[in-house]
């Protein structure tokens, strides 16, 4: 008898594993349990060892696992108790697989390998093109084919590559990291595929030598390592199918990605979260940090292991003399810097919309590309290339420099120009590429500067992988030095009054300038820190800070960042930043942007107002009311979810039982008396609710076992309407005129898929109905479907007109709900906050009205384009939380709804007796 | 006409300001509006140039402004049109005042300001105290006396000077501003009296050369100087008023505090986030970054002008080598030093909580200290200082040289201890004082870090205003130092295999001892960041980074962090946080903690369910539910909101009202007809609701003018309950019994009260209740109270029984809301998230328990404890955001209440007429 109370037990956890439907339920788990006892002693063992083994999983205690496990073991066999304890101990290791931090650790370490590997393809392809241009210099025109075809296949091949495996791997990363943080699924965007194209085709872009960056797609290339990671350890454990703690790491893969990148941990978490949060949870943060600095150890090791390096230092190391590091007089200098690049960093984000808006609007052009798809990268790439080509134009811009040699050379801590004149070039190799025998190096700095700064904006346009930060950033470092050694030249002996004699450090100006436009293109301010990290210098810190802060000020009210740049041109959702202290944006109310006119279903609405609302509007969830006159929010109802239980209504499954019926029906009244129940058997069924539900359950017990297997990471959701477009495919042509007609009118789904209510995640349970009815479409071929059209069409009519079913239903119980005076700023602060795609506006439980990113944003845009001011619109990064649960909610409103049904029904539980039972 | 219209459209606004009662607030706007029309033209010119002036203000633009004006200008006389201009100028330049970022730029400066005298007046104390105990050394015994005298004066004197003036100042101020960026509101915490206590209390206190710090006091005075400077400049602009506003800025002075405390802004930033928050907006990040560095960079060019550095530079600088500043084979010897700070940091947590302890539980030390308050510091002062004494042990421990002092040469690049003897001590001022000529330079390191371990654990208990991030920095430093000789002293000649001899540099591992210990205690990252900003160098980052990672790692499994630690000791309200990777949070439910038995009220009951629910329970708030059949969730009162309502009801006015009444009908039923509607009256009124408000309104009406004063700043918000209180104490003796009941019943009200509803401040409207009470009270005093109480008993039993009206009282109409399924992990997060106090939770409307901060902590704690693994409770920073609005939604539910109590009244407003009606 005790053993049949585990039973019950097991059979209640499994249940509840899937959510509820309804009280019934216990009933069946009582019938399962019951079939079970029978099906024989041993099964029934090892399947509650195998539960208890998952219990302890989650303890992941050892000892106590042993202990709690004995009174079991006792009953059992030796042999089973070996096996279970095996079981046991591989689960206990397998549990500790499962903690964050080796997560973590195996995150940085397999990206400080990815990093190191792809740096050092890099080296090879440049030394590679470095030999063969060096080797071809008795013929210059030789000369310039290796120099120019060289790249142009790379980048070529590289477009070609990430075109063919996954176009998602093209671009930065970091935009679509940024959408994917805030909760919006990219489909396809973090799968094996793309780490493969983004990985292969990163590489020889930069290979090419083109002013490419590597930084935007390490972010990417990071969280698609901890996507496929938390994929592979899925395998494992139990937690990793956890969503919320997926968004987690995806925020720490963002942090490895900088951090290796730059073998920067602290500026790579702090870039991260500039560029990916808009609210950051502390409690992640060590996250971040650890897997960082492990990966950037780790990288950085493997530069000492490889004899690059004779201890771990930083990657571009400065020398600047740290007694003095500036004079107290050269602060304006550096503030120029700031504010330039400031101006700057706005037109090189405005240059890049530029081009792409420039080419898009050309129709003849953009036909012409579309079908040469790799025309227009080997285009770039040949014009640039040509530009730099050292023997011509380049001579005059250190054309022959890659980027990492520009930016050594630019940090350097000797002075180039003491008089105007370039003194001590001879012994450095490759700062005498800035030396022109006829040409100042200030004209060289100057057209490297402007050739650079349209080139790197032409350059992030190609469709490979690639980022914007490392030429800008190198761009940055020119435009300080350039300062630097006009500062130089003009106080050759310092400026400091007392007696010794402090030059001025250009090397300095450059790392200003660097941290400064890098800082304004992306808004961030924490490009200072990965200058110091980068550079192994932290004495200018107060330059670097005051240029970099400079910077942001004039670059944020001039443009948005280039990452929500590419947002607004890719079409990714977005939520804009509210001003800097733009006070009027408190006294705007909820009230006066919210919309009126909400589209909403009533608890006792019948099937045809669930079509009228489905087919008038295309809002991706419906508030559902108590009633029209009460108007009181009961939650929200995916459209999906509708689409689904209008389809079973009108689907092909009922219908062919209404077939079956009716023809028992007519058997019956054929053989023995007619009692003529055929007619309205369907609608008592409806009408029975409870007893409806068990009987659909227990009918396809079949297919139960398919959903024991654990929960998918639900990492990449499949996007809910895509399910429900499928069904009519799946069902005959004429099946279902108005079904048809309804999917015509749905709306038109794109590739990425808002998940409107955070918290409703598509658990497995409610894939069911679809899957049932295909199952059962398969099932019941037996019955001739021999309905002609206007017999179908007449049914249909007769369906449309019961009252819906919401048992079936996922329902949002708790979507987020706002009052009329909430203030724009605090909306704007949950919608960011909470990740929310629309709240409902109430009034002591009324529905009055709906607010949605898109009113959002156009409160907050309309009145920043009148000022002028602001467009940054960072999104949310935190998905993890909402209002609702992930589960099923259903019994509450069942009950509801059945008293609504029929209020005569003696049988009306009491909440404390329902949560009794779920306990 | 169109002049009427804008009398109006005035009058309305002034209405909004205030928020809206009923529609009938637009008759009386009318009425006002003629009123004021008759009132005279010249009045009402100034009067709407004046709201012209504020609208502009609010754009912000002086051209449009002037356009704008024209117009009206042309109507008005010459003179008015100067006085307009003048004063529309100044409104310009004062808009310009409530910028952000000159409010910050203000707070940098001041803050640097106060840092550098502080700085100042503690560097003359302690070299007087030298020059004192100099001065004296023919005497040993005198040489004791000063030496012990001065600083238990100056402790004693901080001690009583802070006691007497604000006793809020005493410790070290962070953990009050985790808690009050949390949102709970201290008590005369952030008042002028406090800054000056806190300003002279920890100049005194770190001027006697006690092991304090100064670090958390300036987090708390940075805080300080915000809130006054907002109060200051609200008295120019409108947007100091906003709760939300003071709350990021904040934020933003404790990264300032700790910014210009060490002259490291963006350390500064980074540990204020990480002390302070648990929910960081990325949106206030360059409000912290902006001030940070303008005070740094203010602080350290003070230095330079005082003639004290020839440049800025970093507060304690290193000068270690740049080209190999370790061998990846010292990585270990880093690891162990994080691993021995991480316990050594709970030790200290664990050993500073045991002392204050032993101090409370002991209750005959605790009473005779209780009286003599300044016995205790002076006590500990003169046992610290009497065992430092120099000349005595102090000797052995290096005991003459000052914290900053012994910092410097802690960090110091030559090595002491060659061969386990020093060497180059001689040219060294300062460091010789770690020399003894008896004993090993080991010794007198161990002897520090251990004396000055439970000597700052002491110390830091004394009532003085003071932190103690700098003596574990110290300690920390000492035992890196420690360390890193002994390295030196095993590998004399570096551990490098290559050729080149690469010295061990002690100093390097000082820098990583220093930055590990204080992670531990503080359980922050960002001492990493904070360290190469104190010394100027960044080359040690990847062991700073590891030790540091590891400490926490340690300390965090073991203990609290100091602040959480003071935080429990001093019982502020506080919320736990999750364990690293204790996934199994995310399978306990809502459903598993929250209490079912909710205290509620019901739309239609009568004021003795008020009195016996406010009698039975002592919640903070009350569910008010439609009916307790269908327990539909409407929103949630404060306690102190029906306590208000229920002394209305059962108030002096009332019955005085009544008896004016009854006495009036007597008085008629004497000279004429009784038509005996004396009675029920009042029972009329209520029933009335709508037009009872707009008499309440039009006969106050002389008390209206108060209200248009501009609103002020909420930092300080008065707590409610205090103001409830204060209600019978208003009123006589014997005025309600019931009522007296009651307030005897109410809970406890300590100093401190949570903000329940985040976004439900007290907004002035709220305040005039109790006002108008008190107001009438005085108006009313002609009416005889000639009741016995046997009447009033009787009278209340009356007024007992009928049916609440809700139509002033405040209700939040959208508490927080969960459902039975939300994971542990989800609810903490949102509690987290938005400072929540206690949520709903609700099943498809229906309230069915209810979970707050105490069972969330019991849930978190009582697995933690059971684990023994990670008590760590950041409190969330973020008050900004919440479930409803500031301002009052009476309307909707006194419809609502309207139709339930007079279903058959036809005047029904739809929300869309009311809505548009209130644009």
């Amino acid at each position: 008898m005790a053993e049949d109370g585990d039973q019950r037990a097991l059979q209640y956890e499994q249940t509840l594993m899937y959510g509820r439907y309804t009280q019934d339920l216990g009933v069946y788990a009582k019938e399962e349990a019951a079939r079970l006892r029978e099906s024989g002693q041993r099964r029934a063992v090892s399947e509650r060892s195998w539960t208890f083994d998952r219990l302890e999983y989650e303890k992941g205690r050892c000892a106590k696992c042993r202990r709690s496990g004995y009174p079991y073991v006792l009953e059992v066999p030796a042999r089973d108790f070996i096996s279970v304890c095996t079981v046991r101990c591989q689960k206990f290791l397998i549990s500790r697989v499962g903690e964050d931090w080796i997560f973590l650790i195996l995150l940085g370490l397999l990206m400080a390998l990815v990093s190191w590997a792809v740096d050092f393809c890099i080296v090879i392809c440049l030394q590679a093109q470095k030999w063969m241009y060096g080797g071809l210099d008795s013929n210059v025109f030789l000369q310039y084919l290796a120099w120019v075809t060289y790249p142009v296949v790379l980048i070529t091949f590289s477009a070609g590559f990430t075109q063919v495996l996954a176009p998602q791997a093209v671009g930065s990363g970091i935009p679509e990291m940024k959408t994917i943080l805030r909760g919006v699924v990219l489909k396809e965007y973090l799968t094996f595929k793309t780490f493969v194209a983004k990985v292969v085709g990163l590489t020889c872009a930069l290979g090419s030598g083109m002013p490419l960056g590597k930084e935007g797609p390490f972010v990417h290339i990071a969280s698609l390592c901890a996507a496929l990671l938390s994929k592979f350890m899925s395998m494992f454990g139990g937690i990793y199918e956890n969503e919320s703690r997926n968004i987690e790491m995806l925020a720490a893969a963002c942090a490895v990605g900088v951090g290796c990148c730059f073998a920067a941990p602290i500026g790579g978490v702090l870039f991260s979260i500039e560029v990916t949060s808009t609210f950051f949870a502390v409690r992640n943060y060590w996250r971040g940090f650890f897997a960082a600095t492990f990966s950037a150890f780790i990288f950085r090791v493997l530069a000492v292991w490889n004899r690059d390096e004779e201890t771990i230092t930083a990657l571009f190391k400065t020398r600047f003399r740290l007694d003095f590091p500036f004079d107290l007089q050269e602060l304006p200098a550096f503030a120029v810097i700031g504010i330039a690049s400031g101006f700057g960093g706005a037109l090189f984000v405005y240059l890049n919309r530029l081009i792409v808006q420039f080419i898009r609007k050309q129709k003849a052009i953009n036909r012409f590309l579309m079908k040469k798809r790799l025309l227009y990268p080997a285009l770039v790439t040949l014009f640039i290339s040509t530009l730099t080509f050292p023997p011509g134009f380049g001579q005059f811009m250190a054309g022959k420099l890659t980027q990492k040699e520009s930016l050594v050379t630019l940090l350097d801590n000797r002075t180039w120009a003491k008089q105007g004149i370039a003194e001590e070039f001879d012994h450095i190799g490759n700062s005498q590429a800035w030396k022109h025998p006829q040409v100042n190096v200030f004209v060289t700095l100057v057209l490297f500067i402007v050739m650079k700064f349209w080139m790197s904006a032409l350059a992030t346009t190609i469709p490979v992988p690639c980022g914007a930060f490392m030429p800008v950033f190198v761009i940055g470092a020119a435009f300080g030095r350039l300062v630097g050694e006009s500062m130089a030249a003009w106080f050759p002996d310092g400026i400091n009054t007392d007696g010794t004699i402090y030059p001025i450090v250009p090397g300095g100006y450059a790392v200003v300038g660097a941290a400064a436009l890098s800082g304004a293109v992306t808004h961030t301010v924490s490009t200072a820190v990965i200058v110091f990290e980068l550079t192994g210098q932290i004495s200018h810190i107060l330059p670097v800070m005051i240029a970099v802060i400079l910077a942001n000020a004039v670059a944020q009210s001039l443009q948005p960042s280039l990452y929500d740049s590419i947002i607004r041109i890719k079409k990714l959702p977005y939520l804009p930043e509210l001003g800097w202290g733009h006070h009027e944006k408190y006294n705007i109310r909820v009230e006066d942007i919210m919309v009126r006119d909400v589209r909403y279903i009533t608890l006792n609405c019948c099937y045809r107002d669930l079509h009228n609302v489905l087919l008038s509007g295309n809002l991706k969830t419906l508030a559902l009311v108590e009633s029209a006159e009460s108007m009181i929010l009961l939650g929200s109802i995916e459209r999906a979810q509708l689409q689904s239980l209008l389809s079973q209504q009108l689907g092909r499954t009922r219908r062919l039982e209404y077939i079956r019926e009716r023809t028992a029906a007519e058997k019956k009244r054929m053989s023995v008396v007619s009692n003529a129940d055929s007619e309205d058997g369907s609608r008592r069924a409806i009408q029975e609710v409870r007893f409806q539900i068990s009987t659909e359950e227990s009918s396809f017990s079949p297919a139960r076992p398919v959903s024991q297997k654990p929960l998918k990471p639900a990492l990449k959701r499949p996007p809910m309407v895509e399910r429900a477009t499928e069904l009519p495919s799946s069902q005959h042509d004429h099946s279902g005129i108005a079904l048809k007609n309804l999917f015509c009118a749905s709306p038109d789904v794109e590739g990425l898929e808002t998940n409107n209510n955070v918290e409703s995640p598509v658990s497995p349970e409610y894939r069911r109905p679809s899957k049932r009815v295909r199952i059962s479409v398969l099932d019941d071929g037996d019955v001739e479907d021999d309905m002609t059209l206007r017999e179908i069409a007449e049914w249909e009519e007769k369906q449309l007109d019961e009252q819906v079913n919401f048992n079936n239903c996922k329902i949002d119980p708790a979507p987020f709900q706002l009052v009329e005076r909430t203030s724009l700023h605090k909306t704007h602060t949950i919608f960011s906050l909470l990740g929310l795609d629309h709240a409902y506006v109430t009034s002591i439980g009324r529905l009055i009205g709906v607010v949605s990113l898109k009113e959002l944003r156009k409160a907050i845009e309309g009145s920043v384009t009148v000022k002028g001011v602001k467009v940054r619109p960072p999104l949310a990064s935190f998905r993890d939380s909402g209002t609702s649960s992930s589960e099923s909610e259903a019994t509450e409103l069942h009950k509801l709804w059945d008293r609504h049904k029929s209020m005569s029904l003696p049988r009306e539980h009491t909440p404390s007796e329902s949560d009794e039972l779920s306990q």
